[in-house]
């Protein structure tokens, strides 16, 4: 059972309720990836719907973990689309790192369950493909104020796991 | 001279008042670790002591320096269980970079301090291969409110060097 | 058209402002950068102008976006440094990857306007081989109470391009 386009990873993606986003590689001043020895290195991706980031500030004050973990999902959306741009499809995506940036109060403590939002996503679109290292952390703010922001680092799937 | 495990670095990591954790490594949500084309991606590692971080904060209000820095070293025995789960063991372990994640209030200046602690650790347990590069900033809170977090990359160890 | 040294990058380099500085490898307790299959593993760059952070304090606060962009520029000019350390000459280093940290009030939202300095003066030292994947986010606070670190990755220069 595939989707029109043949990928079952982009039908899992909309089982989710997510599209994947159409992206440009870029290259000025900065690019979107940059393929070096078989690893992929996805800039920093921030939650965006209709090309804006839905909603600002730090999680534990101006935003709740729910929408955070929705921020997060969005986020990690955009890295499917920039990976599956530098590799060709979704399908041929493997995940290897994710470091999550959550824009935190000084006394909020669950970065990881923001992170984790979309570590769950990643798994659910790309099955063990999606298994990745990961890191969380809280910082001071982000562009755009964004309460989120996702930088990964992937590589080509396994050809078994992949299809 | 070797342990009754027979690794040298695993007894200098004793000399240092430190026993090497047993790290399960995971996947689901995330990994604990994800190796590709040589390199070992580790996630990123708390202080641990019983599983459980041993001081909560930013450093510069709520912990000092003195106590980052053992922190420091704590997370970095955690980056040592894990190199050492995905490489079969202490010896086969080579530090390439670290990134040490400090919680901070805006007026501290010294994560560099914090972060040699990490440093020094890694070079007595493996000598040369724990040369390392190495990133440390201040961020303003990390998961479970840890003062300290480290996000590291290794690969195998150079055989000349190892033994 | 080359300087003296035979570099067109230096030349670039200078005609921006800019000497390129001479790097020691370090190593102990960690070393400016770490080579591992192919990549480069650059640590941490603080703006240097002899030797000291010419600023302190948080963007937005404490200083401006302005300055904080000359900052980002000295940073990246560190970061060339050392990757010309690595690989044998400027003209030989092609960027991959740079997680840009602005230290920034929680308010302040233009992280990648002071990262874009960075970017921008890659491009123009390197041409097609300073297009790199990057991070921008905003920290707590830095090592020195620099406004601005840049940590990198880098390869060898592809030879088509790179001369």
């Amino acid at each position: 059972m595939t989707s029109a386009n043949g990928s079952r990873a982009v039908d899992r993606l909309a089982t989710a309720g997510y599209a994947l986003p159409t992206v440009a590689p870029g290259g000025s001043p900065y690019a979107e990836f940059q393929v070096v020895g078989g690893l992929v290195h996805i800039s920093g991706q921030l939650p965006l719907v209709d090309g804006e980031v839905p909603a600002r500030g730090q999680v534990g004050a101006d935003v709740d973990r729910t929408t955070a973990e929705h921020l997060a999902e969005l986020a990690a959306v955009q890295v499917l689309g920039v990976a599956a741009a530098a590799l060709g499809g979704l399908d041929e995506v493997r995940m290897v790192q994710m470091l999550v940036f959550v824009a935190s109060t000084s006394d909020f403590s669950e970065q990881s369950f923001v992170a984790g939002a979309a570590s769950r996503l990643l798994l659910h679109v790309l099955g063990e493909n999606g298994v990745h290292a990961r890191t969380a952390i809280g910082v001071a703010a982000l562009p755009r104020l964004s309460p989120v922001e996702i930088q990964a680092v992937c590589t080509r799937a396994l050809r078994e796991t992949a299809r």
